[in-house]
């Protein structure tokens, strides 16, 4: 018998793997870098257009998408993660620490965080979710979308990686 | 008193927001080659890298995704939309019938499918997943990656969006 869908089934399973599956991604990039003679760091800060962000940044923010999502949701601390990776090594590192800080939580703490009020407030507007608009309007969209663009960057840049890589499995 | 958090809920509301906001990023595609004198069908036919997708076929399985699963989980008929899209405008009608078809599916319908097993066959592979698993590990990041990388298009060819219109509302 299946459990019925849960906020941390809705969520951890799918992003961790996602996370798991880009830092593979990343891993080809390195490959491709050394095999290609490319300058890594030239690497991340690649962008698809000037106004966006570089392929560092996107990596970081899908991992800050998901440590923030898990902590407001359990009402945890949000750890503090530096932004100073240099190369792709350090962003498999933070994805793993991003991955351990998600496997320290428990379903206990976050099941039950639907109607949990949440405000976030960004540089431009405050945004007032219920836990439930939080998690599925904000926080999935958002990783998918930061490893999406970090896949994109990577991809435009040469590395043989396919959708299966990105799915992961 | 919120719901638990249900298979539609983790679903549909998430999916509808990013395909609604799909339409209007791509309205502003659209108004953008009109004010630049750019063929709109060559947009559509612009590619990150010359063996991924191309706009138009971001856009079309951004929308087959969020159907397929949605049919699949509700045990309907999948209904099948013909690939021949040419503008901005005919991408913008099929994601209002990917909508029309989300909203005909009532929550009753999908709620409860989180054991039900699905299997997709696929051109290299098969693949069988528990209801949740199709969900969470399937349906939703493909959805995502198309729609994103749909954006990313756009923002690469100079359209003038941001985040937010991505994210939507």
């Amino acid at each position: 018998m299946t459990q019925p869908l849960s906020m941390y089934q809705a969520f951890v399973p799918g992003v961790s793997n996602t996370l798991q599956a880009l830092s593979q991604v990343l891993a080809k990039g390195a490959a491709h870098c050394e095999a290609r003679k490319i300058d890594p760091s030239a690497f991340l800060q690649s962008r698809l257009f000037p106004d966006m962000f570089p392929l560092v940044k996107q990596v970081q923010i899908a991992c800050d998408m998901a440590k923030g999502g898990v902590a407001r949701l359990a009402g945890f601390d949000n750890p503090k993660f530096d932004d100073n990776e240099t190369t792709f090594a350090e962003l498999q590192v933070r994805i793993e620490r991003t991955l351990a800080f998600i496997r320290s939580v428990s379903p206990e703490q976050i099941d039950g965080s639907e109607g949990k009020v949440i405000t976030l407030t960004l540089p431009s507007r405050t945004l007032e979710f219920t836990g439930q608009q939080y998690l599925t309007t904000f926080v999935i969209p958002n990783v998918y979308f930061h490893a999406t663009t970090a896949y994109n960057l990577l991809r435009q840049g040469g590395v043989e990686v396919g959708k299966r890589d990105f799915l992961g499995g």
